[in-house]
């Protein structure tokens, strides 16, 4: 990753916000309870089918946001001319400032079944309204690096490289070159996300390279004379043998590498390797790219490719497009300034109320055995457990060294940090539960005390 | 929709783009194959399995990038920076403006199998630094409005509202809203969509409101005391027959609507309707918006349901994220300055080569029979047949029309026009074959001639 320090600023963010977030401010505000401290969590319900992990990403470009949630001369006449909210409202608005506290999983981290991702202190109006913004950030990102963390695994070590751009929205793109690199990718083909977040890019040529000279040869001699031996040609526009044989005829042994497109990729890439190696082109690596998901990487694992380049599949979250998180009040002061917890009850969509804390319990050997929750209060440490939630905003100002480039090499390390942590199951793709259990601690408070900073 | 004219401005577009354009650029600038004239298509070569149409959508907010699709000081300063390429490119990026032609399916259109659903006209160098973008964009969007299109097919009239912004990235969340209105959608959740594009916003209150305040009867007080008795109460966060009866006992039959997000829709539905009308509140509106896909919608059509909230299942493509669609290199000129169709030859993805025509074929009834596509020349029209390829860009020119707001009710009108076209098939939701087949007119030609305002 290079350390380009980025010329880019964060949209204003108060409008990626669902209508209701604000009537509800507006009703709140009528009532005198928009000013009630109050708690939301996100979290999971589940993981997507069979997955054994979850991998939070998206906090620090939340974050950015966070420091962009201001509602200008835009927003407030659009809010006024549609008649969305009173003049009450757009008041508040106008002096939007979120104050309060935020804490949350490390982005990079490991989550499992309602882990508490996030946990937002402030008054009910303050925190309300991020809501969906919140939840758009951490439901995107937290899908694609989760995705991407099994495709790494499964490429056990050989680098993979992020090509998905073209198969998703083009901001949704960028956040999934960064999320891809959180979870382990080694670069992205995406330049906006070099830009912002500094991340190695890469790339070489397509097909319509090929198709646009009028042989393949004098498109081969053009690519290689402009970006040198050590470039990545694609040799199956035609016929793959006869590109690979003009290939090293052409650059030598320096060829950087050939890549592979489509057709049967386990028996091309033994192939293609005993040619190159026949031709005395040794180093010269194999790059594949033909719509790969972690079980074709696995599949892959016994042929001789040196890269994967992952797309579609990774930008859709190889299944999985949404991480399923939900935004919840779960505890809120009283008339009396005492905090009450609070859960929907309706069936199918029930939660946990109270204020959660979290720590991820390890053995004596430092591998992670259960995600304990305490509600109301921290969990007991035995000694070996390490705390979740780490503070991210306090009193509205975003703490430093979570958000930025910086960010990204941190979470990437985190993510990296606690992979290491897992039991060998986390290892496995197939469909299975999850890799640790997550265990609520006895007795459960009805009366929560607020989170301190020390507690956290 | 309102007629609010939008303040947004589009950002910056041109580093949407994966690194290996711009190294095919400077490749082709040496070997000077760059300035050939080139046509790309964008074309989808299947549909979602089992899916008997797709949308297009995204071309309006593709030309709205594309006037802002410049290299400025800091893309520059950042390419430069990285090495992506080298200073020759570089002075050709800082003077891009894309001059050429752009000729697509109308925003809204259907489209099959190899429906050349977009031709790009122009020097190669100009042409394929578009393709991310221009993937990007139609991909995302068309996949939204496909799945939309369906939803809004099986709600048989009865509108559906767009909420599914906190599932997906912020930004998608704005593109999803827009596709999903052209596709039918009455109304979204998220403010950014109302404000760029005017389209109608829709919202009231969620679960934290409630769970806010000390009961129930107080929440829907203080809601029904804001924003009136025509709001929506959300009626299933503790029990829903209670919620029902304090609902109209506090607002009278002017009560809106109620909203159900949880449990047995279809039974609810029916009891709650029965309570209703029971309690005089026959004009009460009743809302559904629990995980609903256009499989739940039809199941719901018999049941005593006012409106469809839609959201994770809509903004993921129901099961379709992408919508898959290429861009390829179809034909190009030589050193002759005659047009040559190319094409891939690998196995498992060939492309039909040469600049495509197409017609919508419709017969006497007006009903659609084929999707007619001509290679290197228009079909031959029998009369009752629709040009598909309409011009949007010319010379470099957004043409007008295409773009903002208008765009969008354009694009609305266009799409119930063409489905108004199709044959009774196409309101099968079971899975099946596209609901007319793809036909290549005879005597597809290798020369091809460059395609004139006059044949579009």
């Amino acid at each position: 990753m290079s350390d380009v320090s980025t010329t880019w600023e964060h949209p204003r963010a108060s409008l990626y916000t669902d209508h209701y977030e604000l009537t509800m401010v507006q009703a709140a505000l009528e009532s005198g309870a928009a000013h009630r401290r109050s708690v939301f969590e996100v979290f999971g319900r589940r993981l997507p089918d069979g997955r054994r992990y979850g991998v939070v990403a998206g906090t620090g470009r939340l974050l950015e946001g966070l420091k962009n949630f201001r509602f200008g001369p835009d927003e407030l006449d659009f809010l006024r001319g549609t008649g969305v909210v009173n003049e009450k409202t757009l008041a508040f608005l106008a002096s939007y400032r979120f104050s309060g506290n935020i804490w949350g999983y490390a982005e990079g981290e490991l989550y499992f079944p309602n882990s508490p991702i996030l946990v937002i202190e402030s008054t009910f109006a303050e925190a309300c309204i991020l809501e969906t913004y919140v939840l758009s950030v951490l439901n995107h990102d937290s899908a694609i690096a989760s995705a991407a963390s099994r495709m790494a695994l499964a490429a056990r070590g050989r680098p993979c490289i992020e090509m998905g751009s073209r198969r998703t929205h083009e901001e949704s793109a960028v956040a999934a070159a960064r999320a891809s690199v959180i979870a382990g990718f080694a670069s992205t083909s995406n330049l906006e996300a070099g830009l912002r977040y500094g991340l190695k890019t890469f790339g070489s040529a397509a097909h319509s390279f090929t198709l646009l000279h009028d042989t393949e040869r004098e498109a081969f001699q053009a690519q290689l004379s402009s970006l040198g031996p050590g470039t990545s040609l694609l040799v199956d526009t035609y016929d793959v043998e006869k590109a690979v044989r003009t290939a090293v005829e052409l650059a030598g042994d320096k060829l950087g590498a050939v890549r592979l497109d489509s057709g049967d990729l386990v028996a091309q890439a033994q192939w293609v390797r005993q040619l190159l190696d026949s031709l005395g082109a040794v180093n010269t690596r194999i790059v594949v790219t033909s719509d790969l998901d972690e079980y074709a990487i696995a599949a892959l694992q016994s042929a001789p490719v040196d890269s994967y380049g992952v797309g579609t599949s990774l930008v859709t979250g190889s299944g999985a497009p949404t991480a399923g998180m939900v935004y919840k009040l779960v505890s809120r002061s009283d008339d009396e300034g005492g905090f009450v917890s609070v859960a929907k009850a309706a069936k199918n969509k029930a939660s946990v109320g109270g204020r959660k804390y979290a720590l991820r319990r390890l053995d004596e050997n430092g591998t992670a055995t259960e995600e304990l929750i305490g509600i109301g209060h921290r969990p007991a440490d035995d000694g070996n457990d390490r705390e979740l939630l780490v503070p991210l905003v306090q009193d509205g100002t975003v703490l430093p060294g979570w958000t930025g480039p910086a960010a990204v090499l941190r979470a990437r390390e985190r993510h990296a940090a606690s992979m290491a942590e897992m039991p060998p199951s986390v290892n496995r793709l197939q469909r299975g539960e999850p890799v640790i259990p997550t265990v609520y601690e006895q007795a459960p408070l009805t009366q929560d005390t607020p989170m301190t900073q020390e507690a956290s």
